[in-house]
């Protein structure tokens, strides 16, 4: 029988990525939404809030999946697992680590399953980069994370707010990954911080890691195409590139095939386990990198961002 | 036979609270001191580094005390944890939480004894305060932590550059007290971050918890006596008070008999402990407090602190 599933939070990335997997795959069905506003066209039940959702659906719903800005994904999680629901959260997980411990908490004591998804870590080259570097010595790690916030997030005015992480947004997806396939925690030792006048969330940063010579440079005011690469050295003299943020992965400079499977395709792949095993999977690491680097962070203004 | 122990960084907190801790315990003996400047007057080895220090005490050495500022703790530690040796870790252990995750991660491989000491939680309230709320459902918590950072931290340049927290400074010690009473973890909703305009570091700032109407408040821009108090009400009727920073104690109104040992002659009691079991003692959660305050934290400019 499939796990009855609904979106809570109905904007870009469950339009364009939660529900396709879900659909696609045979052991969901997509059965209801909670969102702000109706949004137009819809084929299944719509309610206006998590409440009324699980009112509404009682008896007729198992899972959530949590796709609303992160700010509120706190409040949510805990009324959808006090309900007894299985739950999988967009990234981040919650706006701050003791938000994302106490989820943990009250998951494993609900034994409802609880999946907090990074999608990047389900990216097609991150499980061959993990096995490349299992046994690795990293000699540097160098993170380039630009795009445009024009193009990529129009429209999302949360994203600027406070907690909405500014450009650790996209960032945090490179956290996810270099956190996973790395063989030793990452230590921010010095983070610059470049945040517009008019805005409490940076546009820019530069992160730099302890032990080696490691870096991590996010930046929302590259116009012309996109670069998410990870490049990693290691002391054994290998290169390792994921390219376009995960899809394409290189070692020594030679390109390596990779799976096709899509990222969200995976995720609910992952979710499909968690689900029949109540299990608990909670990854704090990149959100714990973030505020280590909001901890230690010079703040530099820049012109305003309109 | 006694631990032969080494103070590292001997600035006031050194000289003030350990040397006397140390002296008036006999399971320690003070053998030794690292710090950029000789101090005058003193009647141990003295060394200008820890890379000397353990070298120049090689085998006539158990333990060292790290009384830097934060933002070197981690480095020393590491050091002192590869050599072999005891560390007990001023507050907060270090400037990040990936240095507390790792050198937790460090000390348990190396099995060489760790603590990682909030001298706040050994006020001589707090062992009774956190007996009376074990069972209790929080109502609220406020904390009021108010003190003039001209008197309390003359010449510490360190509390307001980057990773010196500023007002978190003193506010850890809150924190520190209010995490070891309290039955539920603190979760940080909203977070005001007053700086001065030519300071990177708060010099007050205000918290608001979720779940109950729990606050704290921090401000080093008082200028007229300290207040060092938190209140706590409980669902159940109770009224819990610590004042001078938990070295009195009221329930219901009523002040309460405390014994009167000094917060640090506990912490080497403590400490002893760790170091005969070679335990792993560290405390994250005051940290993760700060961390995720400046994570959500709202910043407002104030006036340029001279």
């Amino acid at each position: 029988m499939a796990i009855r599933i609904a979106i809570i939070g109905f904007g870009k990335i469950a339009r364009d990525q939660h529900v396709p997997a879900i659909l696609a795959d045979p052991r969901f069905e997509l059965v209801a939404v909670a969102s702000v506003e109706r949004p137009p066209a819809l084929e299944v039940p719509w309610f206006a809030s998590t409440a009324e959702l699980i009112e509404g659906m009682r008896g007729q719903l198992d899972a959530v999946a949590v796709c609303t800005p992160p700010q509120v994904r706190h409040a949510i999680a805990c009324d959808a697992i006090a309900a007894g629901l299985a739950v999988i959260l967009e990234k981040p997980p919650a706006g701050t680590l003791g938000e994302i411990d106490d989820l943990e908490r009250k998951a494993q004591i609900a034994r409802c399953g609880l999946y907090a998804a990074w999608h990047s870590q389900h990216a097609a080259a991150v499980q061959d980069a993990r096995r490349l570097l299992e046994d690795a010595t990293i000699a540097s790690l160098n993170i380039a994370w630009f795009e445009d916030v024009r193009k990529w997030h129009p429209g999302q005015d949360w994203i600027w707010s406070v907690g909405g992480f500014g450009v650790f947004d996209p960032g945090i997806n490179a956290l996810s990954i270099a956190t996973h396939i790395l063989p030793e925690p990452l230590i921010v030792k010095e983070a610059l911080l470049i945040e517009p006048e008019n805005r409490q969330a940076p546009i820019a940063a530069s992160l730099t890691f302890a032990g080696n010579a490691s870096r991590a440079e996010f930046d929302w005011r590259h116009e012309e195409g996109e670069c998410w690469t990870i490049h990693v050295d290691t002391e054994e003299g290998q290169t390792i590139v994921l390219e376009e943020g995960g899809a394409r992965l290189s070692a020594g400079g030679v390109q390596l095939p990779l799976p096709e499977r899509g990222e969200y395709n995976s995720i609910y792949s992952a979710f499909a386990e968690v689900v029949e095993k109540r299990e608990v999977v909670v990854d704090r690491e990149p959100l714990r990198i973030v505020a280590d680097a909001f901890l230690v962070g010079s703040r530099v203004r820049a012109e305003p961002f309109e």
